[in-house]
C-alpha cells in the first residue's frame, strides 16, 4: 500500500523486514519443537536459537541468495544456515516453505485483524458517545434522498453503531478462522515431521494447527477475513456517504471540521475525509473479489495466488485499518448543526407528516385506498402552491367530515416521533469491553 | 434464475406466488399483534385472517392495481382491502412497505439458508463416507500440477470436507445474521407503531427484531448471506476443478460416473457436472460484489438495492443449491480407479522420494544447501536419461559416501507417508448432527 | 431477466424458442453450404430445408430426448433428423456443438448490440435536444457535493452526452468483435468439414469466420461486449445519480415527471426510475467480472463457461436494454425548475465567486498564496457570520488597497461563466446518423 | 506495486517524481499557451520557465507545505512560486487542481499505454515465430480436458496470437480514449481561462482537449483502460494456464525453461512463471471493478476516485507489463516434447478417431443417433477392455455390414487432420508494424 494510506502500528506488521521475522520466528519455534521431540539435538536448538539473530546483514545476505536461486524463503534459510554453522543443518527440518509462510502470514494477519479490531473499538466508542449526545436531536429521516418522517441525529448515528459492531463480530470470526498454522510438510502427510511437532510449533507461535491440510492453509480463510474487511469497507462507505450527504451546500447539517483544501476556490469545506473513505471501500471489495479466485488452488496447491496476496492482504489491511482511524477523526471533529436540521425539517411545509394524516383519515374509517388518494392530491396541490399541508386540510370538505381543526393540529407534531427513542436507545448496552480481548 | 439450475425445494421459495405468500403472513401477524396490543379492534382482526386467502383471483387484482399505480406492496394491501371489505382498513397500520417487504425477505432467506444447509449436510455426510473409505488409498499429492509425494485420496477428500463444513459455519453465521425482521416504520422510529408489535410480529414469524433499522433493514446482513454463498461456491469449485483435473485422459484417477455426452465425437467421458459447478462459482462471486455495492444507501435508505435483489438473491441462492446437490450426485457416484493412481505414483521414477534423500543426507551431515543442490542435479539427470533416482543415488560418489545400498533402498517406501494418516483421521469427529437443526 | 426489467424488442432475442431458432438457422445454413460445396447431395439439402421447421412439436420432441441423453443441442438435431426423415443424416455433418451454438451466440449478441444500440441513438438524441434546451440555464456546479462555481445545466447534459456517445462507440466496437461465427469442428481443425464451408455459412448468417478458433469462438469477444455494456450501465448510473442527487427535497432543481408512489406517506415524489437504473449498474458490473472469468478455459475448450452465459449475457442484455429506455423515458419527462436553480446559485451569498476574487487580487500582484489564504478566510468569515463575501471585500483593507468598490462589484457577474457556454455548443455536432447503420 | 512485479520503464512512469514532472509540465504548457495569447506577461513566462526546474529541493519544499494545508497540487505550485519568484504568481492562473492533475495522468496512462503496446508487440512477435515453427506439430487437442481430436501445436498458438492481437487493439483504442487534457477550470466552464488555452496546452503534450469537461476528465475512459488491461489480463492468463496444463506431469508436452526451486522437493520443476502471470490477472480484473466504480462522480466531480487510483492505477499498469514480459520469456525458454505430443496422441488407442468413424457410418447412409450409440459403446468398451477403437470396428457385424477393412483403416489417420492446417496459416498475415507507432 502506498505510503498515503498507511499507519502506524498497521504498517509496521506489512513490512519486509516484519516478514522476515516472522518467518525466523516460526523457523525457530519449529526448532525448538523437534528437540522438544528429539528429533534433533538439544544442542543444536540451542546454538540455533543463541546466533539466528534478524539482522541487517542477515537480510542482505538472503536477498543476495534469492538473486541468484529466485525463490524466498529457501534463500533465507541458506541465508541462516551460514550464519549459525554446522547445526544450520538442523534449521527447517522436515518443513516445506508453505509451513513456514502460510503460518507466519497466519500471525501477520491475526496481528492485523488485532490492531484492526482495537481501532473499530475505538471508533464505535466514539460513535456510541456521539449517538447519546444527539439522541433527541430532531432532523429530517429522508429516503429516496426525499423528506420522509422526522428522526433524530442520534438513531441515525446508532444505526452505523449497530452496523460496525456486526463488522466487529464478523472481524472477531475472521480472526478465529485465520488463526490457524501448518508444519504437515509438502502435501500435509507430515512424512518428515510428527504431527505433534505441528502442535507444538503453533501452540508456541499462539496459533491452533490445522486439522487437516495439503501444502498450504486453505485460502477459504483469508478470503473470509478480506470479506469482513470489505465488509467493514462498505459500513464505513455508509457512514461517509451520510456525512457527504448532510454536508451538501443546500443541506448543511454537518461539516467535517478537518482541513479541506480547493486550489481554486479558496471559499470550499468539502468532506474531503468522507469521500477518501468512499473510495477506499471500493479498494477492499475488489480485492475481495481476487481473494475468492484465489481459492480454487490446484491439487495440493498451485503457487498462483502468492503474487496477488502479496498486493491484495497488506493493501487491504492497511486501507481498512486507514479508514476506520480517519472516520474516527471525522466523527471526533464533526460540526453539528442542530439549527440547521430544525430549519430543514420544515422545507416541505408539513408534507412529511403525510402518513400522520392517512392514519388518522383511516382510523376515521375512511379505505386506505380512498384514504391514501386523497392525502397524495392535498400534498401535491400544497407543493404546487407553495402552500402548508395543514391549511389544505383545513380546508377540504372530506377531510372536514372526518377530523376537527383541533385533531388536525395535533397531527403537525413533531414530539409524536421522539416517543420511542428513549425505548430503542433503552436496549442499546454497548459492551466492547466484555468481548475477547485483542491479542 | 433459469429452469436448468434450480431444483425442489430451493425454487419454491422464490416463486411469486411464494412472495406475495410471506407478506400476507407479514400483515397478518401485524394485525395480530396490534389486536393483542388493543390497536386495532379484535373483531377486525379476527374477520381479516378469516377473509384473507391466497388465492389467484388475489393476486390477479394486485397485478391489475399495480399496473396501475406502479408499486407492487401497495398494490397488494389495497386487494386485499376490497377482499376484505371494511375492517380492511385496519390492514397495514403505522407500516411501510420495506417493513412488510424486507422482513418477508428475512423469512425468505432464512427458509432459504435452512435448505441450503440440510443440503450442504447431505453432501458433507457422502464425503465424510468416501473420506474415510480410500484413507488409505495411495495416490501422488501434486504442487504446481506437478508430481511432489505420495499422499492419499482419502486425506484430499478430509481437507475438502474441512473446507465445506467452514462454509457449513458461516452458512449458519448468515442465518444468525439474517434472522432479523422490523415493523419501525417509514424511517425507523416507531411514529405509527409500537415497539412491542414490532417484537410480537416478528417472533410469530420466527425472527428476532432489529436492535434499530432505518427504513430498511441493513444492507451488510443480506450481503454477508451472499459473502458466505460466494465463499461456499469457491470451495465446491476447488473439489469440482480437483474431479475435473484427476480425469483428464493422461491422469485419469476418477471419472464422474455420470451422463457425458459430445454431439460429435461419441467416445468421450467430460467431467460436465463438475464444469458447471465450476462456472456458477463465478456467478456467485459476482451477485456478491452487487451485494456489497448495495450496502451503501442514502440517508434511511434509497431503492437502488430493490432491483439488484430482485436478480441476484434468488439467483444465487439457488444456484449455490443446485451446485451443492450436483456436487453430491458427482461424489456418490464417483468412479475411483485405485491401480491407476498406483501407476501414476510411479510416472517418475522414484523423484518424488527426493525430499526424503535430501533430508537423509543433512541428517549424515551434509549442509542443507550442499544436499539440496546434489539432490536436484541427480533428480534432474534421471528425468533426463529416464532413470530412476534410486539407481543414480546408488552409483553417485558423494552419496556412497553418506549411505550404504540399505539406506538409500529403505528411503522409496510409500509405507512411509502413510504413518500419520491415521492419526489425522482420527481428530475427524464430525458431528453434522449436533449442530443447530435448520429451521 | 425477470420479467420487470425486460422489454421488447430486446426480450425475444433471449426466449428459447428464438434460441432453436438460430439454431436451426445455423444448421440450414450449413446443409446449404455444404450442398454448394458437393459435400451433400443437394436433393438432401433441399428436402431438408423443404421440411425442417421451428414448429411446437420439434420443440417439444427435441426437449423429451434431451431429458433422455442431457445434451440440448444433439437432442435438437436428433428430433430435426426424425422430422426430415433420412435426408436428416446429412444435417450437422462435419460440424461440433459449438459450431453450432457459437455461431448462434454470436447472432444473437450481435442482434442485442443493435437493439441496444438504436434504443442509445434515441436517448442521445432526447439528451443533445434537452442540453441545447438548456444551454445558458444557469444552476451552480457543485464538487464534492459543496458549491464551486456557476454552469448551466445545458453544459452539464451535454457532459453526459459525450460520455454516452463514448459508450456508443464502445458497443459499436462490441458488435464487431462478436459478429463472429464458427465451423471448424471438435478442435478449430476443420478435421471434417471445409474451411470454405465456414466462410459460406457465416457469410449466409451475416457474420464474419474466425480467423483461427478452437472448439470454441474465443471468450474474450464475450467478456468485451460485457464491458461494453458494463461501462454503458455506469454511464447511465452516473447521470441516474445526478437526477436523484438534483431531484433532493432541499435541491429541488429537477423533478421525474414519472409514477412514484410510496405506501406509508402519501406526499413523497421519489425518482424511483433513476434510483433503479443506478441498481441495475450494479449488475452489468458484476455479471463482466463472471465474463473476464470465463475467458480462461482449459486447452481447446470446457464448459464452465456455458452455465454462467446462460444467465450473465440474457441478463446484461436485458437489463442494459431497460436502462437506456427508463433512462430516456426519465428525460423526456424531467421537470426542470429553472427558477430554482438560480435561487440555489445565490444561496453561498457569493463565495462561489472566490476563484474570480482570487485571480483578480493575483493579477494586482499580490503573491498567490498569500491572495489564496486571504479570500479563505474571508469566504470562512461570511459563512461564519452569514454575510455575503462582497460586502466583506468591500471593507477588508488589504482587498481595498487592490481593487476599487466597482472592481468588486464587478467580479460577481453570473455572465461572466456563460462566456464560453457558446463556443463549447458550437464545437458539438452529433451525427449520430452517419454512424455505421445497426443491423 | 511491489517492487518484485514492477519492471523498467513502466516503474519509472509510476514514480512520485515522475509525477511531480508532468505536473510541472504540464503547468509549464499553460504558462507558455497563457503567453502566446497574451493573457500573462511574456517575460513572466520566459522567466519561469527558466527558473522551474524539478530539482530535490523543489520536492521537498513542496511536501512541508504539503504536510501544513494537506493539498498535494497547492503545496506543489505555492513551492514553485517560491522557487521562481515574483513571475510565479502567473503560474496556475485560471486553472484549477484537476486541470493540472488529470491532464498529466492522461500523459501517464497514455506513456504507459505505449510501453506496455510495445512490450505486448514483441510478446506478438515470439508467438507468431512459435506458431509459425510448430505449424504442423501433432499433439491432440483437449475438451473438458479430455482428448478429442488431434490438432497441432502451433494452431494451437496461433489461436493465443489472435486473441493477444485482439488484446494489442483493445489498448490501441483505450491510448486513444485516454489521450485527452482538460483546462476548462473549476466546474468546465472556461471561467477564467479561454477555451483556446486549452488547445495550446493539450497540443504542447501530445493530448486532445476533452469536447467538455466538468472538474475533471470522465472516468469511463480510465475504466475502459482498466477493462482493457483486464482482457488482456485474461488472455494471458488463459495462455499461462494452457503452459501449466501442458507441464504437467502425466502430460509432460512442454515445460518452461526457466528457474523454478522447491525449497523441500528438489526434484521439481514447476511451471512458476505461468502460475505468477495468472494469479495476477486476477488483480487486473478485480482493479477493473474498482475503476468501473469509480465513474459515478456527483455533479461536477467529487473525490472518492482519487484514492482508488492512485493504487489501482499504477498497480494495474506495472503488473500488465510485468506479465507481458514475463510470458514473452516463458515462450522464449518454453521446452517443448513433440515426442512426447505424439505418445499421448496414442493414449487412448485410436477413440479420437470416433467423429471420422460416425461420419462415414452415416455417409454409407446410417441415421445419425443410430450411429451415435453405435460408436458410443464401441469406444466405452475398447476403453473398458484396453482394446483399440480400430479393432473393435473390425469385429463389429453392424459396423463391417457398412465398411470394408480398407476403409476402416483409412479412418485412422493423423494426416486427415493437418489438411487445413496450411489454409489456416494463409490466413495469418501479421502486420504489426503497420498499426499506428507507439507514442
Amino acid at each position: 500500500m502506498i505510503e498515503r494510506y498507511s499507519l502506524s502500528p498497521m504498517r509496521e506488521l506489512w513490512t519486509e523486514e516484519a516478514e522476515y521475522g516472522r518467518w525466523l520466528e516460526v523457523e525457530l519455534a519449529a526448532v525448538a519443537a523437534l528437540a522438544e521431540l528429539g528429533a534433533i539435538p538439544a544442542g543444536a536448538a540451542e546454538a540455533i536459537s543463541r546466533r539466528a539473530r534478524l539482522e541487517p546483514e542477515l537480510i542482505r545476505r538472503s536477498r543476495q541468495i534469492e538473486r541468484e536461486i529466485g525463490h524466498d524463503l529457501l534463500a533465507f534459510i541458506w541465508a541462516l544456515e551460514e550464519r549459525v554453522g554446522p547445526e544450520g543443518r538442523f534449521l527447517h527440518k522436515g518443513l516445506t516453505s508453505s509451513d513456514v509462510k502460510d503460518t507466519a502470514l497466519a500471525m501477520a494477519m491475526r496481528a492485523g485483524l488485532a490492531v484492526l479490531i482495537d481501532e473499530l473499538k475505538a471508533l464505535l466508542a466514539v460513535l456510541a458517545d456521539k449517538a447519546r449526545e444527539y439522541k433527541t436531536t430532531l432532523m429530517v429521516g429522508r429516503t429516496h434522498g426525499v423528506h420522509a418522517e422526522p428522526t433524530t441525529f442520534g438513531l441515525k448515528l446508532l444505526n452505523f453503531y449497530y452496523e460496525l459492531e456486526r463488522d466487529l463480530a464478523r472481524l472477531e470470526e475472521a480472526r478465529e478462522a485465520i488463526s490457524y498454522g501448518k508444519a504437515s510438510g509438502a502435501v500435509g502427510t507430515y512424512a518428515h515431521i510428527e504431527p505433534r511437532a505441528e502442535e507444538l510449533i503453533c501452540r508456541r507461535l499462539g496459533l491452533k494447527p490445522a486439522k487437516v491440510s495439503d501444502q498450504v492453509i486453505a485460502r477459504d480463510r483469508h478470503a473470509q477475513a478480506l470479506a469482513a474487511l470489505a465488509l467493514l469497507g462498505a459500513g464505513l462507505e455508509r457512514l461517509a456517504v451520510e456525512i457527504r450527504n448532510l454536508s451538501r451546500t443546500e443541506i448543511a447539517e454537518v461539516h467535517e471540521g478537518l482541513p479541506h483544501g480547493s486550489s481554486s476556490m479558496p471559499h470550499k469545506r468539502n468532506p474531503i475525509a468522507s469521500e477518501t473513505v468512499s473510495g477506499l471501500a471500493r479498494l477492499l471489495r475488489a480485492n475481495l473479489q481476487a481473494a475468492l479466485e484465489n481459492i480454487t488452488l490446484w491439487h495440493e496447491r498451485d503457487i498462483s495466488h502468492s503474487s496477488v496476496e502479496r498486493v491484495i492482504i497488506p493493501d487491504s489491511f492497511m486501507a481498512a485499518h486507514w479508514m476506520v482511524r480517519r472516520m474516527r477523526e471525522v466523527l471526533e471533529n464533526l460540526v453539528v448543526d442542530p439549527a440547521r436540521m430544525r430549519e430543514n425539517l420544515e422545507l416541505t411545509r408539513g408534507a412529511i407528516f403525510s402518513q400522520a394524516v392517512l392514519l388518522k383519515l383511516v382510523e376515521k374509517g375512511l379505505p386506505r385506498r380512498r384514504a391514501h388518494e386523497l392525502v397524495q392530491q392535498l400534498s401535491a396541490r400544497a407543493e404546487r402552491e407553495g402552500r402548508s399541508l395543514k391549511e389544505l386540510l383545513l380546508e377540504d370538505e372530506t377531510v372536514r367530515a372526518q377530523l376537527g381543526a383541533e385533531e388536525i393540529e395535533a397531527l403537525f407534531d413533531h414530539g409524536h416521533y421522539l416517543r420511542h427513542v428513549e425505548e430503542v436507545f433503552a436496549r442499546f448496552t454497548p459492551d466492547l469491553d466484555s468481548r475477547p480481548a485483542a491479542r
